[in-house]
């Protein structure tokens, strides 16, 4: 067998996953050649911003990275880009320079998908070329591939997603060590899990980019990412993690989407797309997810529950889904089947968004109360008259006349309810600051 | 948008994943035609044995039935024909004579492709057609998908699944609710999850013949059905589960292939393949796979440990991955696919299999042993002969003098050097029976 033959690659960004994306070429040439019949993917051109941070990682060659954009996009016989820069903005008028010449584009960048997704796909289409984005949700768990192709005959109900390995760095640390919220989060900074500046990530907000990209796919609709909404973890207390485990739950920030039915007979599907730290059932499989691995549940009508597991972040694993991207483009089969894909085309409608106030869930909430008679009257009672029922209560044994947490689980109930009445009850001068509420989530049987 | 356009398929087969099949192009005709941007997969004949059973279904209307071969391979306008009816023989036949007319085959079919896969894969490729066979391996979960695209920049160490539903099934019930091995199979049979002669699956043969198809396409070489050696659940106590338990683990029965390196400058890769009962860690993934679920661990160069979790049987899960198979066969890029791949070609040699007896494994080992002094002196000093060191030993109170069971773990040991010191244990007259003896699966980091 001739291993001569190459196609080349060019690669913006050369940060950890786009060194990584360099060293696997390097490393598996071999490998690689024979998976597509005799063809090596070459690295032709690194554009980066900064070139002698790229030559400094040590795995590409100082004669191919250069600064100039225009140098990187002359480049002969280079038909598929690599985009790892992240962001929007420059990197989207790159990625749309691309596209317009006609290079396949693989691309890791959530934030620029959530955003701009319709116009990229078209322009790609326009110009017979195409975009693989296994690397832009979940690391290296193949769950693009997987709803694009393996759920091929399934209608999807509805996603829960852990896709922030940040997030759930944390969270483990606070549920498995009793850490605080700050304690964990400087740890997690501190062995460069986490930025300098968390916020994206304890926001929820990285997470709710992946479920817009995701629930784009699943759905069928157009979705933008700030179609989501979203509540971080940074007000979570270690109170509140002890509290689920006696209750028998673990929390965890979950990404969800899901069909909400508006009407028995309507035909319209609103989706509920929502991210926020959940109570979960210690027994289903999401809550054994540790650490900063990644899980996405997806029900489907045909299969049930599948659920797929992994490294949702790290420079290896990233780069394995962008390197998988890269082959199955060079191979010619994924273009083929992207020219057949409905995504993100004219012909789906956007979304159609649930207001959060609709939502249906039911509740744990926390209130600092006054041990005092009467308090569980006055709460119960605020709580009664919004129709919302209860179906646990908890409190611990303590001196009389101290504040202690009072702990409630709701039966289902309308989110704008359950808000209207935590406000009343904060109001309370037997209660002490805002109650905390924490939804729990329950999967579907599947 | 016009829906007028069809494809037609044949499908051999109407038991119950025949029929979920043709309820699913049923019942999803309209999703499936926009998916494929408006062309309908259209069922043009079905071949059964049984033509009365197959129209009693209700799914298919009597007029495309038939018991003949011929008027099934006659029939024009079908390029895709779908083999559900199981079993090697007279059903390869139908799969060759398909290929060798050019259709592209869609199959369930493990046992066919344990036995005969690299055969029908170079038919296939001489006539230009191709084999799609997610449903082969973990019913609804798309593993093949994953495998064989989604991780294609991994080269793969390590495969770790539970791949028979119906023994997870009995392992459950015996882990769960204390039941016996018999009342739990029995209790499956009555339910219909266990067939009146469960050998294929309590023997762990049908999990080896998907190990094999897995392994195939994991480590790019050409296994067949019979290279994969097993030991079934039927011979598990309820005390060997209940001892697991005592020690932090749960007994799965896995499919496990790993490439093991026979020595440090060898290049070439052995692999090990086998299926037996296995104590795992309660604390990672697999052990959290529970009824009549399954699940694959694998562990790639690049992404580490990913997990796929899923129904691994049953009518909709099972018709899930056929429909979507064929869904991407009838948009074209699964055959453009298949046609770049590598899998059973020429190209990859035959799989060179690790002697059993050659195996590197940690193992539980349970005596039945008489209550007096110097048994544990006997044991330790033939397991010490043998080079086999002790992790742990756990043996309760009882009174003297009566039988009572002395369970040891052991530390890395061969295999073969277990078995042979286990006849040395079984001979010794303070030992009542032979030893049982489980191995304790380790998993990598990843």
């Amino acid at each position: 067998m001739t291993h001569s033959r190459q196609i080349g690659v060019g690669l913006i960004g050369c940060g950890t996953v786009g060194a990584g994306v360099a060293k696997l070429l390097r490393d598996n040439a071999a490998l690689y050649a024979h998976r597509l019949g005799g063809v090596t993917p070459v690295l032709k051109r690194v554009l980066v911003r900064d070139t002698a941070k790229a030559v400094a990682t040590g795995v590409v060659q100082a004669n191919i990275v250069t600064a100039d954009a225009d140098a990187f996009f002359t480049t002969p016989d280079m038909p598929i880009v690599i985009e790892v820069a992240g962001g929007a903005g420059p990197i989207g008028v790159c990625v749309r320079r691309a596209l317009t010449s006609g290079k396949h584009v693989v691309t890791a960048n959530k934030s620029l998908l959530a955003a701009e997704g319709p116009e990229l796909f078209a322009l790609a289409r326009q110009h017979n070329a195409s975009i693989a984005f296994e690397a832009s949700c979940g690391g290296g768990i193949p769950i693009i591939t997987a709803i694009q192709f393996g759920l091929m005959a399934n209608r999807i109900d509805a996603l829960y997603g852990i896709l922030n390995g940040t997030c759930n760095y944390i969270l483990t640390e606070m549920t498995q060590k009793a850490k605080s919220y700050a304690t964990a989060l400087k740890e997690a900074q501190d062995a460069g899990f986490a930025e300098a500046d968390p916020t994206l990530d304890v926001s929820g907000r990285d997470a709710a980019q992946k479920l817009a990209v995701l629930a784009s796919l699943a759905f069928g609709v157009r979705v933008h990412g700030d179609q989501v909404w979203s509540e971080g973890i940074d007000k979570l207390d270690l109170v509140d993690i002890r509290l689920a485990a006696e209750l028998g739950y673990e929390i965890k920030l979950l990404a969800i989407g899901e069909r909400a039915r508006v009407s028995e007979h309507s035909t319209e599907t609103r989706l509920s797309l929502r991210v926020h730290p959940s109570f979960v059932s210690k027994r289903i499989p999401l809550a054994q997810v540790h650490g900063s691995f990644n899980a996405l549940s997806v029900f489907g009508s045909a299969n049930g529950h599948t659920m797929y597991y992994g490294r949702g972040a790290g420079q290896l694993p990233t780069a394995s889904a962008v390197v998988s991207d890269l082959l199955n483009v060079a191979s010619g089969w994924y273009p083929n089947a992207f020219a057949s894909m409905n995504l993100w085309s004219h012909g789906q409608g956007p979304a159609v968004v649930a207001d959060p106030d609709e939502l249906l869930s039911r509740f744990y909430i926390r209130m600092n109360a006054m041990d005092v008679p009467g308090v569980m009257a006055k709460v119960s009672s605020i709580l009664g008259e919004a129709g919302i029922s209860l179906s646990s209560i908890l409190q611990h044994e303590v001196n009389a006349g101290q504040f202690v947490p009072l702990v409630v689980t709701t039966h289902l109930a309308r989110q704008g309810a359950v808000r209207a009445a935590l406000q009343r009850i904060g109001k309370l001068s037997v209660t002490e600051g805002q109650p905390v509420c924490v939804r729990i989530v329950d999967l579907p049987q599947g």
